[in-house]
């Protein structure tokens, strides 16, 4: 069961890693987006409309690597092909 | 029992990093948001409806990437499906 | 023994490595908008009261994450799924 | 079935750390981008179009890079030649 | 006596680092809240009250983090659930 | 078999890091000319076509060494000179 | 007395590194506030009443997260609690 | 045929190395120069001969530092010394 | 006197290491007091009493903290309780 | 033939690394005088022939540093004089 | 001679490393606050007195960070108690 | 042989850092000197002789250090005196 | 003889890297002294005197940071306390 | 001889490393200087006597820095204490 158990314990610690360094990314680019969204706001309070979608449009661009991130962490935990294979094997042996 | 010690202690100390990585960028990134969310109330506190309801609106989309950090580390703690596998298989044996 | 004993110290050293390095990101946080917070009031006296109601609902999520990591690391001492089993099992051997 | 573990093990490490590391890039480029298109706005609402149009074509072409990432991680999972090979000698073994 | 020590010196490095790692980013967040007090004050003489009140408590909600940091290491020292398990069992035995 | 698994792991690592670093670069450097070519839109609309037209040849160039990254992992992963002769001198053993 | 010898020496380079690298941050934090404080002075002479009493309660808050770390490593070198449990076991040995 | 899987091994790895970390820096270099061309364009639109030309210009000799990398790596791979007098000595063995 | 060696050895070591790591903060934050407070002179040289008042009440807290480091190496060097211990019980043996 | 494999492998890695990290500074510095290359020619477009004069031997010079580091990494794949010595010794063996 | 040649060892290396990090912060410090006086004494000339009095004692306290650091190094070489213990151990031996 | 073996080792991996890691610092610093060389210029045109003269002969005392790291790595390369004597001693053998 | 190997490794290493690290500091603190000296002089040419004299003193103290490095550097080569001990009890063997 | 390699390879690291470092600060605080210098040149053209002066005193106290590294390394090579000494050993055995 040797196999097995490395398998398991690189899943763990890369789905950890993957999701914990690649949030820092999103959240500081989100963090200076919204940030200067407010400050276009307090400038030009007419564009409001044009602003606040621009910054929606934009924000989800940047949530997307985030969510990257995220669903490779998932396929490692929940649908990981080689842990599939390494089970499949150890029932069929 | 060798095996499921190093799964628990890999869950263990990943779950623990995560977390602990995963809310730098958040929490700079919120910092960011709301200083200049205060900066713009300063210059136009006529638009305080829209800078307001903005910066919640942003401040959200960042907390969602610490949130899937720490659903990460909740699932590595309490529904690991290796651990649960190995459970099994210790149980069944 | 040994095993129980490899669970606990890989608990302690991530409960203390999750709350410091997960207390950085809230305090520069919040020390940001606190400052930026000053700034605005010395700018702006008479919206002192949207700003401070603004910095304390800011303030309040920024905390949010350096309370994860706290509740994080008070689950990894005090109810720490991993080691109810090893105490479990080592009861009912 | 050691030589078919430590491709797996390095495959997995890998597929993570490279999309962890790599969307770091994309999301500050892109938050940066977007940050600058809304001081953009507010500063010459009548552009709007165009700013807009360029906005969209340069963070198509950012994002562009963390998908090079994403791709290579999803190869590497998937589509993974050296793991296929390794599993095509087991069988005919 | 061994698995004792090993629970000792982890709590003992870990409540140091705790510390020592959690302090410094409060002391630089304060460092800033102080200093754009100092700011404030020369700019607006007369919302003095407004302005220590609020860097009061922001600074208290600043200190907090370094409070869990230290309460934490208090408890690794002090009230430590492994090193009481262990000592237990070393007495019961 | 050692010695393929060696290259083969070697190759996997590799491909990734190569990818997964090389992307930080040109992300960084496309967002700073894209956020740039915002502002001197909103500067000086009337020269947006000399604007655009320069920002795309640039952002070619730059996108380039992304691309030199990304062929290099693709040459590692599918048309590795080291592994083809391996596994030549396998077949032919 | 090996066991003791481990304790003893992780004491020793904890308590140092812990009052090292704790005081990075307050020397820093405190260099910012009073240079801000000089400024202040000079730009507001009549303000220096207020000025200087925020200054210092400032200071001393933040020397309070220098004086943790500094309470700690005095705790680690004379009232260690595993050090003084290690050498009762020794002693009633 | 250990030494030769060393040679292969080190060979990979260094080619991608060198091309990741190596073009980092041209892409941050060239991004920096086509974000102040634009600018440049956009407050001296009359120049915007000169300025495409000397940017060009430029462009090529900062791109030639990451083709440098590029073909070192192309070398490594394709053109490898070490690897041709290995292959011969194994050959003529 | 293998045991008292490395005591000895890790006394040393973070000695040097407590007061080398602490002196850096002290010696950066007294420069930025230091600095600002000449500019404050040249601009307000009539408040040069108030301002060196207030600067060497400043640098002298700031330079409590490198005092700490050092007095916490003297007592490592001159004043080790652990070394003395170890050094009776070499005596007493 | 262990020797000359060592030999042969810190020569691959050395010649890589050299170049790449070696390209990271001409890359970033000429970066930076062509992009101020271009604000001057924004400028000042009278002085074009002095810019675009000083601007070509400047980068000469900058990029001569990139060429000692690929010189130095082209001796040691192609005339390493302990390369040739080992060969010599191998052959005169 | 095994346990006198280890404390030498680390004698040796602690008093460089103690010295030569611990220099870097006072040079920093030092050269921050020389360049701030030139440039308030460019602006003020008539308050050169005051100027160069106050940066004289302000540069005296930051070099005494630096000579708390070769002070300790010189005791590391010249005046180690632990070195002169197991000289006169040896001696008495 | 092996002693010279590891002189080699360390004589091209040392050859190539140096050279890699000394070229940084002086294509920074001539990159800033050329940058601020043509701000001058288009500033003072005018002065363009002296800001010649000046800008070659600083670039070349920054190409100096530069030169240092050169010669020293083809001196460890083409004259190595412990290789000379390693090579006597083998050859007196 | 290998104690005094070890000492005399040791010696190397540290001399050198004192040295090497100890420069950065003092180089980089005198060049922004020189840097803004420059500016003040061409701001107030009137004052050159007191410039000048206030900037050799000042970069005679960040001087002397370096000296105490080299000069430790100079110990550690040619009067190496625990060296001379080493040497003396070999000869008195 | 293998306490002569061990001492020959310490030396040829120590004497790559301590120049390659030790030329990263030296070149950077030069090229600061230099920049500053037309900087200052381009202001006040009058004065370029004094800049000029100043400059190069400024330049050659900073180049001095790079001496005792280039020196050291020097020392290292040609006139190791150490090495002589173990020559010397080695002879009269």
């Amino acid at each position: 069961m040797d196999s097995m158990t490395l398998i398991a314990v690189a899943s763990i610690i890369t789905a950890g890693l993957t999701t914990g360094i690649g949030c820092l990314g999103p959240a500081l680019g989100e963090g200076r987006a919204v940030a200067q969204a407010l400050t276009a706001l307090a400038q030009q309070p007419d564009a409001s409309m044009t602003i606040t979608r621009t910054l929606f449009v934009g924000v989800a661009m940047i949530e997307s690597t985030a969510i990257y991130c995220f669903v490779l962490s998932m396929i490692l935990l929940f649908a990981n092909p080689f842990w599939t294979h390494a089970v499949g094997q150890a029932a069929g042996q």
